[in-house]
């Protein structure tokens, strides 16, 4: 059941949003026949953080959108990855703060096992704040789950 | 206020995990006159994570350990980055859980203007899951906090 | 102090959600002279639900309007059941989720001691999930207190 | 993707969890082909609940044992299970109560379409409260997840 | 409904622990005709905050031991004070840091109407803070429950 | 390290804001040069509590309103308080309840040691219940940091 270490979603999904050249590394990704989605997103509303990252996945065919438990996967991956950014509660604007996000999906067969199947992953990496500009700090966040 | 685009020093702590080539890596971040530690942990208690991240922090001077507002601003960074690793309760064992981590502490000022002073980075990546071999997946944390 | 086998508040109130007959559940409950209503409720917002759950305790005279002990005692029980809707933070379109739900609350004694006097038991069940039609499954929370 | 109203698994968990007659209601649900397992745990260690389920769910092959997919949807479950119990943290002797409990774990599609495959769920019932005879109140939790 | 202004049952219980002469206090307390005691704890164990409390309220009258009802209240009021003591997950020792706690429990009607009868307040002061000499701060936390 | 027996800010914070009078109090308080100010706020938005006591803190000059991380260090400070008055999830009104409260943010060092430099400490009382008159009760909280 081991990890594979050339795949190692997790690892991958965070470097993609760290790259200088994420085209780049995209390229590399897609010799793993994994699919993905990259996109940004700003906000004091965490549905609206959520929504965008549904919406790309969906529409890049990171998951099929007919089908619930593709949702469901990704939906609490997400909401893990949101536990990273918000470190407490996930709240955001409800608390005064907002964050300006990149955000990650990866999905694909981390395990060197074929039986373990396609694993999703979701990254988010930006910053923390006040509402005011530069009154923020970095914050990243990692949720993966099987699909 | 805004924050320098070459010393995000959350994008470095996790870029320096993810290195392939650490000492390089930490070489440049010596041109930042950062201060800076990293280490490995494994344990299915969350205060054994927290002891092991304070001790190389103190002993490779990120902090200085007779100053309690320095060792305050370090300890609040662990468990905020420990969220990112728990997503949800910051518990490990208690609820049969085992972690594998990478650490990394980096101090320094990530911002343009020189009144920001010194801040603080914890990282940390690695495994997390049943205590049964290869039963588990990554996950990522990221604490912050000025020091 | 021990429960009463026959008048375990919080089996009942989840049996009589889960009913294919509540009437005639209800009527079982009457033999044992507590006081009972049930609702449903759907809605983005936990406030929502609490108020729809209150309202119906006031109006059915589970609980007096006009003692804020017996509110309280409500309240808490409301929430405790929530945490069972939401598994981690009691929140519902804030994280771009929806509930279809039932629920029903109960009042009177559960234990064998009459000095135990009033407890109130608050279940809710039905569906969480996506503001999508079908994408969504199944949740269950009870909260107890004495009142 | 609606639910089958026939096949709510969450509502049979718990059901079968509160029957009278838990030999007759696992009969029917056999003729769903459905796979199930119940069990009970008394503890004031929350590991020791996880691990009677896991365990329980092994030895009656409602999950594969060594496909870590399976064990990370069961875990899952059972975490999001143990919050309707302990509703706010998941901790029971570490805040002082203890728990007495049964258990279900089913494994079937309880969705009318068919490629929305197997899910879990994991239902508990029992009591918390004071290390105490007497001191408890019941408690109820349900956790759902693709598989 | 309103509170008297007098009879602040949790101002009057934080201002005993903080107060320089707490046994006139006290005597000011006993013309309201409440019942109240206090004590000191200090742990890394929150269960142990939790039992000395406990003990300290029923040696000394201020609940009842053998009726579950007032334990019942006296235990929620004493987890909602360690929420203020611990600031987002009730931990102590598990998070590697340790209290020293001076604690109050009072109870009696804090409102104008007679009908609200007896309530519980749980008041907690102290320091938090690593387990090293002076590397701590201050903590504050106030439970209040009807009984 | 230790903490001054005379400079207790958390205490002084609090005592400030039971105190009948306050002005008197803060007289006292200047002979220790500490900077300091205090205000009310009542609503169902925790965002309007952060922000009114932002606010205020930045009007009196207890905060530098130009340097993030003074601004930081305060609003960790009052989610830290926060958590001792909502004690569980940091909502008020999205769990239909509201919050009527004094606050006071006190600036100055409480520890023996010079080198311990400038903490915050935010000190929150008043009342926490339904949106109806009088279905209400008391409530504290108190944060500390190093600024
Ligand atoms: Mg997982
Ligand atoms: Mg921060
Ligand atoms: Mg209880
Ligand atoms: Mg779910
Ligand atoms: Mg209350
Ligand atoms: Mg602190």
């Amino acid at each position: 059941m081991a990890l594979s270490n050339d795949r190692r979603i997790g690892k991958h999904a965070i470097l993609l949003l760290l790259s200088d050249e994420p085209t780049e590394y995209l390229a590399t990704l897609e010799q793993l026949n994994w699919k993905s989605c990259t996109g940004k997103v700003g906000s004091m509303d965490a549905h609206k953080v959520v929504a965008a990252i549904e919406t790309a996945a969906k529409k890049n065919g990171v998951i099929h959108s007919d089908i619930y438990r593709e949702s469901h996967a990704l939906y609490h991956a997400i909401i893990e990855a949101l536990n990273g950014i918000t470190r407490g509660q996930v709240q955001i604007g409800s608390v005064l703060r907002t964050v300006g996000l990149s955000f990650a999906v990866l999905r694909g067969n981390p395990y060197e096992d074929e039986r373990e199947g396609d694993w999703i992953a979701v990254s988010l990496y930006g910053t923390i704040g006040a509402p005011v500009k530069g009154s923020e700090h970095e914050t990243i966040g990692l949720g993966i789950n099987h699909i």
